[in-house]
């Protein structure tokens, strides 16, 4: 039988206690503001990892993909594909869902409601609808109130979809506290206009789902959210470190390496690459390397390959024995999630195999 | 039944006429030169393709993972572990998997040495070994020829172990014909010192093993390899292409994406983003964006967030449609078969499922 120390190295190891608290803590931000809770999957992709959340008291669920709603369905009936659906398979897939549990998708065009409606209609069932606004990331999302209201039109009086209300995605909003308050509070104003306007149209305002996990915890300040969506905060990474939304003891997840080489003065090299780790930098320390080795806080991962990590380790006293191991907090944790067939979950020292249940679904 | 056109995206999709002509190609270039051919299956981590290898000639296979030599022991009895195995967890695995198939590790460290030595002496198995030698990498490797003579001595001395020869890895060199062909006569130099050297202190020089894609058809002026283990020239990617190593034509695996939303002035959002093209940059071209669009040359993927890629399209005198698919050829298509629990496979339009079967293994 494995310990958590003697488990076979490239591994990625989550504290069952850390995660524990990382979901109460949220779940009490949302209570104390009357928002509800409806985590992102993206970062575990996972079925007991869902069911802590949701017995912590999540409304329901967040994904990315079809692929992992439908695993996802098996624990929670009340999930929002946080996507657009414009093409005929997820559209397909979708409306099928929609039979057995609460689906909701949102989407930013005419045409992702339109073909969402074609499926839905034709299976027979109802998908519920959020109109995806952006307000300043840039990535997805109509740019306008007016083009909001125009689309929450066309869903109303579309076939096989109910409009339930709007999503948004504030992404690019994060920094300390007074500058996300003071973010807030331009999103808070602009909200004010949209939300009077699509009342005022007889749109409905059930849900306003809001928040990533830098932003989360501001979110009350705008006032018109009734859900937040934060992913990373079950977990915790090098980003939310760094970006000062967490501590170093509030990171679940960390990859086990071994030093299997040190030939080259100044360096050691782990078996934990890009295919561990992935390529993703630190957002806010983009200059930090590939991630924390919580052993040697001045070693600098400078270099990855695909199974290899090269550490520079010139500014160590003692630099890592060959053969030793060591606990890296990745960059970026979703990603680096996404990579692992299976992870090991932690309670104490003993360690079970968490298989990653919503990873590499094709859709 | 789905055609190569209608496939839900985002997926690998695999030529099969490239990919055996990118395996005959690499196969008459070490015909041609005598030299033998141990493909690095890191690239498609397939049994199939493995199959194709060996049957146009390959004399064996390269592995970077125990779980990858473990699943392709099912289709080649002659594997490469390139990776030395320090700890407990690969040396049993390796020493129990070379009762089976003839089985070799490149080390680089007493330690790996001794501790492979254990398991196979235990177990009763011969592990085969090749000493690691940096010929200017600077990642794995030993650093002089010293160090290599007396890595290979110690090698002969212990049990369960056969020494077997030398590798090293010459992923330092790169460029066109005239850069190469000038680093490779200076690798020539070190590696007739260091075979001299060698020989005379009567160790074996069966095998003497190099390459990478980018350097393999310069391999033969080295003169003292006896074999090569060329990865990415089975698919090809834009690193080969910018390299100088390949056409467009010969990129066999390429993602499949459909615009899911076009909001945003100037962009398009595909559904393809860091889970599934990873955040590798283009080596040789680093600022060219995340991959190429084969249908829009002016395009440029700019942008990855895990399950979206923002292409700018201010330059495409016609942007992409909503709905539209695209197909991109990825920055490293390594690590982007990686991301797939599957690809597909396609004979001229008609596609079947190939597992990625080496894919997420912990070790």
């Amino acid at each position: 039988m494995e310990s958590r120390s003697t488990l076979p190295t490239p591994c990625l190891v989550i504290d069952d206690a850390i995660v524990r608290r990382n979901i109460a803590s949220m779940a009490e931000y949302a209570a104390a503001h009357q928002l509800k809770l409806r985590p992102h999957t993206k970062t575990h992709k996972s079925c007991f990892v869902s069911q802590l959340q949701l017995e912590a008291g999540a409304c329901g669920l967040t994904v990315a993909k079809m692929g992992e709603a439908e695993v996802l369905s098996t624990v929670c009936d009340d999930i929002l594909l946080a996507y657009p659906t414009v093409d005929a398979h997820r559209c397909e897939r979708a409306a099928r869902l929609a039979e057995r549990i609460t689906l909701r998708v949102a989407l930013d065009s005419f045409l992702a409601a339109d073909h969402l409606s074609e499926a839905a209609a034709r299976i027979g069932s109802t998908v519920g609808v959020l109109v995806d606004v952006d307000l300043g990331y840039k990535r997805t999302g109509v740019q306008s109130d007016e083009a909001a209201i125009q689309l929450g039109q066309h869903v109303s009086n579309r076939p096989g979809l109910r409009l339930d209300g709007i999503m948004t995605y504030t992404g690019h909003i994060s920094g300390d506290d007074a500058t996300q308050t003071k973010a807030f509070e331009a999103v808070a104003a602009r909200m004010s206009r949209l939300m009077d306007e699509w009342r005022a149209a007889g749109l409905s305002d059930e849900i306003v789902s809001g928040g990533s996990t830098p932003a989360a915890r501001h979110c009350h300040l705008a006032q018109h959210f009734t859900e937040i969506r934060p992913g990373t905060y079950v977990y915790n990474d090098m980003n939310t470190v760094h970006g000062g939304y967490c501590a170093f003891d509030d990171c679940a997840a960390r990859v086990h390496a071994t030093v299997i080489s040190n030939n080259v003065p100044g360096q050691v090299v782990i078996d934990a690459g890009s295919k561990t780790l992935t390529s993703d930098r630190c957002g806010p320390a983009p200059d930090s390397g590939h991630g924390y080795v919580t052993e040697y806080p001045q070693a600098k991962i400078v270099r990855l390959t695909e199974e290899h990590g090269q550490i520079d380790v010139s500014g160590c006293s003692h630099p890592p024995a060959l053969g030793e191991r060591l606990t890296i907090i990745p960059n970026h944790i979703c990603v680096c999630v996404n990579m692992q067939a299976s992870a090991w979950w932690c309670e104490g020292e003993t360690p079970r195999e968490l298989r990653i249940d919503g990873r590499g679904l094709l859709v």
